[in-house]
């Protein structure tokens, strides 16, 4: 933004072409950079249809294996190269906004064929040559951020292709967790239904009634407390054995809730729950939302990320229905936290529901087209950036990358349940292979196995992972999560995330679980 | 957590102090756990006695300059230092929970003596050596992460001490900004006042009323939009011409409300509103709050930093009575988007309105204190840590370090107000001296200097700064931002928050707004 086209290393016609999308671009130049961006179309990168039973993978328009960083931002055309030289910021002395769009610019300038490890060295010089103000990007407006800006339309609607939304339309935003992308689905939910409430609260609408299953994510939970439905309101549907919603309980609510004079308006569907990794049946509860005219929301948080997995995504058949869908990338896809997208098919709704257009912050008049200035669509102001992990992410590993990272977590995860299902001290807390990498199992220490199966027993039992778990972490060797459901007791969840995890790493949990919990 | 105390460098007796504060510890652990912080206690550093009209300096119970990090998490006292050696990590394929334990207590080792570039380098050391899982920390229970969680508890209690509220009682969490701060606010008023919506939703309340400036920064709206109030039930208050707010407006306006028969159950009042950068008079708007029994809650996102300047702090004179306080370091004190903290003076209010005690994640048979989970305070689930780069920074600077910051910063908008007060072709937008960093202005080219006061000069200086600011982002030398604010046309907001500029560069700002604006 701040200097001419300079890529000494590149020369390629890319370089010519104008990225800084002004408010006056003709059309032509605005068709030119689209199709520009639509010359390196996909070549060899998987998209996936999946509106049929069975996905099927195909092109995408967004290539990410072969756009490049500065395919984002560019000058208008020069022939010289007589810019700004890359080591020289402008004057930054107004901090935030001058050296985060320079820094945004310079990092439009790396070849993207360096290693991960280079991409990372990069990015530290980048960060630690401007000890002052270099430190502090942020998402808001298009001016204040353009390259992280159009980074995360880029990559949302890449997002909303695998979702399997056609050409990846409609809209979305990159939130501080999964927890709050579930409460902009119910936020958005009722502005669909009640845009009324935006103004005159929710004493506007009538009594409204939001479904999720009872082994969701308390998220769901906090957002009808939050956004004033009240607890109450939020009716918890039953699952199966494998902790899966029935369908048929979700539509004997609804009529319960409408033959009361209430209004059901939204279900939220788990695409992956927290503790036994299951996947609601979306396409049948997506039968019923049409039915009765609800809001349908996949809580793929967790297991969204499966949606890169051809091995995998079938668990999510139906998504494509779901009218927003928050998938956490920073859970099963490994970047850090936080990186989590709320997803919305219909565009606007986003913008309607949080717009204030405050003067002072989103000026019409500015010289670029404004409609790049995201910042209003959230609820809240500056966002930290938490795209360009991600984006980075996607450019070292691909999404054939994703793909290995998910399958090889999934391969772990079930050579743990068949390693222990039918091992002595083992019992299964549902029957069958996990749907995610959610292993959810009890340990019998020896002096637990002989008793009959009763209260004494529950009890014992009830105490064994707390015990463990304590002294796992005392021996600092390994540490795993446990948990009630239900009238279930404690028992062990182990998930896994990180592929770098290997089978011994499965042994030796195993190991240790015998060897601290032998003598309870 | 994962290894015995190995200072090899450091063999003081704090090294001997048990630190993970576990649920069997005795009473007289937990007496030497906290009374050896006490030990380090304040011998140089300012703390603020705000509760008197003048703000008096003293010592503060939490020496930041004298603290470790290894203060804060230490292993069961062992004459040996044959724990497992830094370089060992724990077995980490649990990915998350261990590595980032591990990587707490590894950075808690780390000297407090190292000069800031060092610490920095460490931490990427830390960052880097651990390319799997090592990136992932998240803020949610203390097993996860019991360093940060120390840190963010100290820190917060630090902050309330230098709110003024005694001994930095009250309670408080991080969150993703200062809109989420503020959205708390609201939230846990109305818990406050009326807790059956957390379960009944705005059904079960009256018309709630909340208050805030004209000025103010549309999060307060955001927040009545996205609770179920209504932007509507969000009354607007006037303010004087250098935008505070004029609290017999405000009184006026609660009568007025309970004359409808509404509830006016929230004000927020401005420390350092977005755009003039004015303080609202908090003790005239905490009489009145008092006086119906309102909450009362303190925005200082943007002027909350003020408060570690002995110079410029009675600006925020009367915080101490708020009922809850957003302070967002990550703006005036230069720390990196994300850090905004909600403090909030009643303790159990924060847990109250939003804890959902999910069983899954919030164990009561831990081994450990689940006092210090905080996850169920929070509307997130795992938060960012943001705590770390903030305690980092305080060590590295210390009180008197920001202090400087802040001081300098506001010494050089000072002088760029001096400077173009009465400068031929520059009119302030509001008489005397700023209050905060904030320097609103008009520049008039020479072209509109003769022109008479009327409809014909407002409409052509609407259009001078968006077009200085376009041709100052097409030249790439600096950038400023504009806005109209009522009815006043476009004019330049400089805000300085980087101390790291310097006279010249307010002098090149000058020179740049003359050369790009003088031929318009």
């Amino acid at each position: 933004m701040y200097g001419k086209c300079n890529h000494s290393a590149d020369s390629s016609p890319s370089c010519k072409r104008l990225g800084f999308l002004q408010k006056n671009n003709s059309l032509e130049e605005r068709s030119r950079i689209v199709s520009s961006f639509k010359e390196r179309a996909a070549k060899n990168l998987l998209s996936c249809d999946n509106s049929g039973g069975e996905a099927r993978f195909s092109r995408t328009e967004t290539d990410f294996s072969n756009l490049f960083a500065r395919d984002l931002l560019l000058w208008k055309s020069s022939p010289t190269t007589s810019g700004r030289p890359l080591t020289d910021p402008p004057r930054s002395w107004t901090s935030t906004t001058l050296t985060s769009s320079w820094r945004a610019w310079r990092a439009s300038t790396w070849s993207s064929r360096t290693s991960p490890s280079l991409w990372s060295r990069s990015w530290w010089t980048v960060r630690t040559k401007r000890p002052e103000g270099a430190e502090r990007p942020r998402l808001f407006t298009y001016e204040i951020a353009p390259v992280f800006v159009l980074m995360e339309q880029l990559t949302l609607k890449k997002m909303r292709e695998i979702v399997g939304w056609p050409v990846g339309e409609g809209d979305g935003i990159f939130s501080p967790g999964g927890a709050i992308s579930n409460m902009y689905s119910v936020m958005i939910a009722r502005y669909k239904f009640f845009p009324e409430v935006k103004t005159k609260g929710m004493a506007a609408a009538p009594r409204l009634i939001l479904f999720t299953s009872e082994h969701s994510h308390y998220s769901i939970k906090k957002a009808s407390a939050a956004l004033g439905f009240g607890t109450e309101n939020l009716i918890l549907l039953r699952t199966d054995e494998r902790g899966r919603v029935i369908p048929a309980d979700l539509e004997a609510k609804v009529i319960e809730a409408k033959q009361k004079g209430y209004v059901p308006m939204f279900v939220n569907a788990t695409a992956g729950t927290t503790v036994y990794g299951a996947f609601d049946p979306i396409n049948e509860i997506a039968d019923i939302c049409e039915k009765y005219n609800m809001w349908l929301h996949v809580d793929g948080a967790w297991g969204g990320g499966l949606l890169m997995s051809r091995k995998h995504r079938h668990k999510l058949n139906g998504v494509e229905r779901a009218n927003s869908v928050t998938w956490n990338p920073h859970k099963m896809m490994g970047v850090p936290l936080q990186c989590s997208a709320i997803l919305v098919r219909e565009r606007g709704l986003l913008q309607g529901c949080n717009s204030m257009s405050a003067g002072y912050l989103f000026q019409p008049d500015k010289q670029y087209d404004v409609t790049y200035d995201t910042g209003d669509k959230a609820i809240q102001c500056g966002r930290h950036v938490d795209i360009f992990k991600f984006w980075l992410m996607w450019k070292a590993k691909g999404t054939v990358g994703f793909e290995q990272h998910i399958d090889k977590c999934l391969d772990l995860s079930a050579y743990l349940y068949n390693k222990i299902k039918n091992r002595e001290g083992y019992q299964m807390v549902f029957d069958g292979e996990p749907q995610h990498t959610n292993v959810c199992f009890w340990y019998f220490p020896p002096s637990l196995r002989g008793l009959p199966d009763g209260e004494e027993r529950r009890e014992r039992l009830h105490k064994v992972a707390p015990k463990i778990k304590a002294l796992m972490m005392e021996s600092g060797t390994t540490m795993v999560g446990y948990q009630p459901q239900g009238d279930k007791v404690n028992f062990f969840r182990m998930v896994i995330s990180n592929h770098a995890a290997t089978r011994s790493d499965i042994d030796f949990l195993i190991e240790e679980i015998e060897r601290l919990g032998n003598d309870l």
